[in-house]
């Protein structure tokens, strides 16, 4: 193939702050329930806390999810749950997904002919 | 929820070399292929040439690309291809991913309840 006729790829409508594996996952576990406890992700998603919190940060700064830290008794909790703009930026990424994956089944089946 | 029956997500199968959105972008277009040249896929995915050599280094120190320099004319011109480790892969990536959106559908339609 040559460079002419060249279109954008779907891939390019991906946004890194939703797709990066860890992330997607983190999205993924918080689209399920109302909120979740830090340790609760951590064990989830085998994440260490320093990893899980540099993660939740991103989230945080893109505001898709929402950060609450409070007490269970005199121990110190922190509560996550995804935020509206979390749950259209996850509904966006899953579009963009299907149709990638769409069209990788197909090309993945011919063998690339 | 609280930490009980936490159990690995399917997130934590994605391998980040192929799961990266550029360089799924570059898989994807070298699926559909025998093999493309570099300002093609430049162009396709909207990439700067260093970023597009960055990524292309990290797929192929990973085996799943093959990269041929030659000559058109006297023109110096980069050849890729993706190897069958690099589809094997991205089958895999296609698995993982059908059955993260199977859930997430699931769950986004359902406003997470």
């Amino acid at each position: 193939v040559d460079g002419k006729g060249a279109v954008s790829h779907p891939a390019q409508d991906l946004d890194d702050v939703v797709h990066q594996r860890t992330r997607l996952g983190i999205l993924a576990v918080l689209s399920e329930v109302e909120s979740v406890e830090f340790t609760y992700l951590q064990r989830a998603l085998e994440l260490t806390g320093g990893n899980l919190s540099r993660h939740l940060q991103v989230l945080d700064e893109a505001e898709l999810v929402r950060i609450q830290k409070g007490y269970e008794g005199r121990r110190p909790r922190t509560w996550i749950r995804i935020t509206r703009a979390g749950r259209r930026a996850l509904s966006h990424e899953v579009r963009v997904l299907k149709g990638i994956v769409g069209s990788l089944e197909a090309s993945l089946a011919s063998g690339g002919r």
